[in-house]
């Protein structure tokens, strides 16, 4: 036998369709399961495998999740088939045959997994019986045929509270810091007792508000409770005993960043940490509630997990899990802008790992999704809102009459990028790639074109309707009359929008810059405004930032960040939101965006091209004496020391550039460059 | 507290994806499940159910499967909204509110059960959050708050077996006719116990090829089996003893029929036994193999179930069961024909029952399945086969080349049935409908006068195309230029086309009674030929058809009729089908047309209109000297008795015209109508 290659396969998406539905039906609120708020897609219940394959004859084992019944074609006839039903040791003669294996499972999802003369891997394809057959599913996790697609691989260990104390009739366990962990309670003597889950003390000690909470009868004096989030524990009996075990995806922190600030370290720290805890089976929004799959919130995952872990495969996963499959009739999360992101972040995906198959697996429901788009467009060709649409770009003040500023450029940006991902489908590949371009590539790159024109015909219109010439900003309405200017259309403008120079400057420095227009108040949308500080220039507004805001957070005791954060607000005030005591997530993950912001505009690593092909490096220090940091790329690092004398790059991977001065340095692979500093500033 | 109301209420049509979910995977064969082979559809995870209500104030109870969270909407604004989340217990205010109840569920499907100042019924709608609400289905077998929909309310009753016999090492039993039962081995000493079901004491005792078969570890003397179907049963422990329990749709015999052939009054009684079998959740092709839905079988029982049970409801689920869901991609058990019988049925339900609010839940789905068949039209709007279809219409040589004569006749009557649904569901009802005539009424009824227009144009092309003006019949293609005649392509010209008078008598003297015509095999088609038959009045022919098949059936042992017969075959031979030794059914649906046949052309009891309200009797002795018989109608029966010298008509219901000898009595309802016969033969 040659190497071990046998993994497990499903019909591409139902994994993402199948663990997005479990992770959705898991929350929990004021005792009890809260049933997600939108549309949730479930797996087929029947798929058949195939594939086509040439032998010298052997045998092959089945192992599957559900029942299965296997037919082998012989020949070229329908009637030349072979039936196996459900034997799961099968001999197969020699020479070329069609494998089918139907696999059924309706408690899970149907997946399968074959070893011996031949074995399931990314080769086969997949059918759920409406003659659609595509090229498989697969995970690197799954390779071990014991350890099904069932069952999400965390890893575990074992934490213990750092602190217990006897209080309110029952035992208060602190566990030091914000964690995801199944607890098992131990000792109980009540009849009836009550747990509470707490981000902070006050939510653990509320038995009323706590967002997680049971009252619930031990069994043998023992209660287990599935993992969920919380630095405290308060269980309502004296002689209680809490083991707990963190539950974690195993994700290797590749990104890094150091410099002379130690709160800024410890921001980047505590973000880090806080990323990772939101980072599970899918990008999660925050770690105790929702625990959902927000599409927007997720698009600037991305980012952080580029310059953090670098993993492609949680991104796959939370881009096929939003997508959900046909047919498509609420927007993503039911938010219009969110499912423009959603388009965005697939190309953002393709634009960082060059992974052409994937945009072709996820291909059909991107049309699904951009024909429930084109169907809800005005006769003008603006995205206004329709029945069940939320129009939210963010929690703010907008002048929301008729068509939106932002949706329309997220719209636009949306139809380019399909446009973009519709090009890299059908473009010819100089990998094997294991689905051929098939003979409707013309009409794919036609198709490709089309949607291109599409965008600039919008953004051209966006322009004539939205962009005021006397103000020279853009407002939020058109229709209104009432030429709003938000900084949410001006900042959605300048990043997505092809503005001129000219418009860039005067969004930056007539709203952006000017205190008269209302504040962003949400670390969600300050995550854009930050990049057009970084991109404008102004970087020292980074650090100041990050200080003040998260800084501030840290010295309230914070050990991972928040949703949102006031400076103004005292004590168990910072747990309050959406008119909850305990509401507000304290562990967030668009939260963690210093983690990409220091690594994109501090060390200044950018890729410049499809998958690092070519990079720039950029290192700015910014309001810094010096940094140090490690930017994860394909198939290597990229290490960036700057100090007020000289900039060190090391990589070992080659396309990058060093950026110093307006100079350029070829970075080559496996050396390092030095670049001393000429002025004080740079 | 009033009457008691409330009833189990699902999202429209979910019910039955489940149960037909779970129906199509519980098949077994040769000792292992045996998955579907078509396309399946999974229930909707989580769906809202909503009622705008007004009460005076008051607690109401909430009974679900799944989890839970109810809002209630106070005002007209989104934000007057109250939530309860997962209480099941709560008090509302008086005045009106818009009360919405999420519940998910993930194992089986959200069904939801409301007492107290509000209850739930079919005033209620349901979204599966794609915004999209509609009137939820409920069905009169779930009253019950303890007895969920998630499991089918079958009947059951203990059963015993006539016979037990030792042989080859074990016993056998056997229950004196076919049945379909729950098993329960007890007293079993053996390690391991081999068990086979079989429809004959052939298949029993064939450990390899009895269609159902074990071989299993008793657990403490015991073994356990999931009701199926048998008459024998063999277990390989000597010492074995077994309890049965008939597991049954607790159906009403409501047709009749009685006459001096004491074998057509068996096969009658055969026949009922026989399709009450196959009636269970859904009508289903055979009981012990497949137990599956298969659309043109189905299309057959609801004659026959018109005569015998009349129930609507096993009706309604088997079509909203066949129609799937969307996205709707490959035909009706893949086969194009059965698509086409599903539109038919549809209608037939209608002309039955006359239940618009049926006809208004099911047209979505229409509406997919119709665009999936419009999208496959080839340019001259002939439906050919594409990729994945199976043109069937029946086992037996045809002419499929090109475009096939029986596939446009039935896609032609599907399209005019469709158009006639629209009407109905888009006219205005006297009735109090849950769900408004909406606003695109005039939209509706244009769709559906477009769709009659269609027809019509298509059954002037099959005419033109088909219609050989030489052979004055249809031929089969009249793209080969063989201008092959089949029996098929003229009995459903016959039946679904608008022939002309003498198109109808060309085809039934120079086709039907032609020997020269290569004969019908298979009792599914002989349900046609038989129509034609009666319908030309050639009717003698149906009492011999009976006598020397279904009799014949019978004295070789049936107590059940089979999928299939062969007077010339012997002893075990009539059990082989498809290749394997027992694998036909012993006990079809498709062989109880007798009951149809029987109540439509001798007691000869017709619906002249929607639902009964005028309708026809035309006794008919045909080749009998008397007949006494019964035909459930709606709200009633009509029995009709006949001999050679008088008819005897009994009805409870109005609408009723007697023809005897040409001339027509008006019956009247609560009284009997007798006429004399001038003339033997009438």
């Amino acid at each position: 036998m040659g190497i071990y290659m046998a993994k497990w396969i499903w019909k591409f998406g139902e994994f993402e369709i199948y663990h997005s539905l479990m992770l959705h039906d898991r929350r929990q609120q004021y005792g009890y399961p809260e049933p997600v708020v939108w549309k949730m897609y479930a797996p087929e219940p029947v798929v058949v495998f195939q594939k086509k394959v040439t032998t010298a004859g052997g045998v092959f084992r089945i192992h599957a999740c559900g029942h299965v019944s296997t037919t082998i074609q012989t020949g070229s006839k329908l009637w030349e088939t072979e039936k196996y039903g459900g034997k799961t040791e099968i001999a197969l003669k020699a020479g070329t045959v069609t494998v089918q294996i139907r696999v059924s499972n309706l408690k899970t999802f149907p997946c399968l997994f074959v070893e011996g003369v031949i074995e399931s891997d990314e080769s086969w394809e997949a059918d759920d019986l409406s003659m659609n057959f595509e090229p498989v599913g697969t995970d690197s996790l799954f390779m071990d045929r014991e350890k099904t697609p069932e069952i999400f691989p965390f890893s575990y260990a074992p934490i213990s509270y750092r602190k217990k104390e006897k209080l309110e009739n029952g035992v208060l366990f602190d566990y030091g810091k914000e964690t995801f962990a199944a607890v098992r309670l131990l000792h109980l003597t009540d009849q009836k007792v009550q747990v509470n889950f707490g981000e902070s003390q006050e939510e653990a000690l509320d038995h009323d508000w706590s967002v997680i909470h049971f009252l619930q009868e031990p069994k043998e004096g023992e209660l287990s409770y599935a993992p969920c989030a919380f630095r405290y524990l308060y269980v309502s009996d004296e002689g209680a005993e809490a083991e707990a075990e963190y539950e974690y995806l195993p994700l290797e922190y590749r990104g890094n960043f150091q410099c002379e600030d130690e709160l800024i370290n410890r921001v980047w720290h505590v973000a880090a940490y806080t990323f990772r805890l939101n980072c599970r089976e899918f990008f999660l929004d925050g770690i105790k509630r929702d625990r959902w799959v927000w599409s927007a919130d997720a698009y600037q995952s991305l980012f952080v997990n580029r310059y953090l872990f670098f993993d492609p495969e949680i991104e796959k996963r939370t881009l096929i899990a939003l997508g959900g499959k046909a047919p498509f009739k609420r927007h993503i999360n039911t938010i219009m802008d969110y499912t423009f992101f959603w388009f965005i972040g697939i190309k953002e995906y393709y634009q960082t790992y060059g992974d052409r198959k994937f945009v072709r697996q996820i291909l059909p429901q991107m049309k699904e999704v951009m024909a429930f788009c084109e169907g809800r467009e005005s006769d003008d060709g603006f995205m206004r809102e329709k029945q069940g649409d939320w129009n939210f770009i963010d929690w703010a003040p907008m002048d929301k009459e008729g068509a939106l500023c932002g949706e329309q450029i997220l719209y636009g940006k949306a139809l380019e990028c399909y446009g973009d991902l519709l090009k890299a489908a059908f473009s010819k590949d100089i990998e094997n790639e294991s689905r051929p371009v098939d003979t409707k590539q013309e009409q794919g790159l036609e198709l490709a074109e089309g949607y291109g024109r599409k965008a600039r015909r919008l953004y051209e219109l966006i322009k004539e309707k939205f962009y005021d010439k006397e103000k020279e900003v853009f407002i939020d309405s058109f229709e209104s009359g009432r030429r709003n200017v938000t900084r949410h259309s001006n900042i959605l403008a300048y990043l997505f929008l092809p503005c001129s120079e000219k418009q860039k400057k005067d969004i930056y420095e007539k709203v952006i810059l000017n205190e008269a227009v209302r504040q962003i108040t949400t670390p969600y949308f300050k995550f854009y405004e930050n990049q057009v500080h970084c991109l404008e220039g102004n970087g020292r507004l980074l650090e100041e930032s990050i200080r003040k805001y998260y800084g501030s957070m840290l010295k309230t005791g914070a050990t991972t960040l928040y949703e949102e954060y006031d400076p103004a607000m005292k004590g168990a005030e910072h747990y309050a939101m959406y008119g909850n005591p305990y509401e507000k997530s304290l562990c967030h993950a668009w939260s963690a965006s210093p983690i990409y912001l220091l690594g994109a505009f501090r060390l200044g690593v950018l890729s410049t091209d499809v998958a690092y092909e070519t990079f720039d490096v950029r290192p700015d220090l910014g309001d810094l004496k010096w940094f140090c940091g490690k930017v994860p790329v394909p198939g290597g690092v990229v290490e960036v020391c700057a100090n007020e004398k000289e900039i060190r790059v090391w990589t070992d991977v080659s396309g990058g550039t060093l950026w110093v001065e307006g100079k350029a340095w070829e970075l080559v692979a496996g050396k390092e460059t030095v670049v001393k500093i000429r002025h004080l500033s740079f």
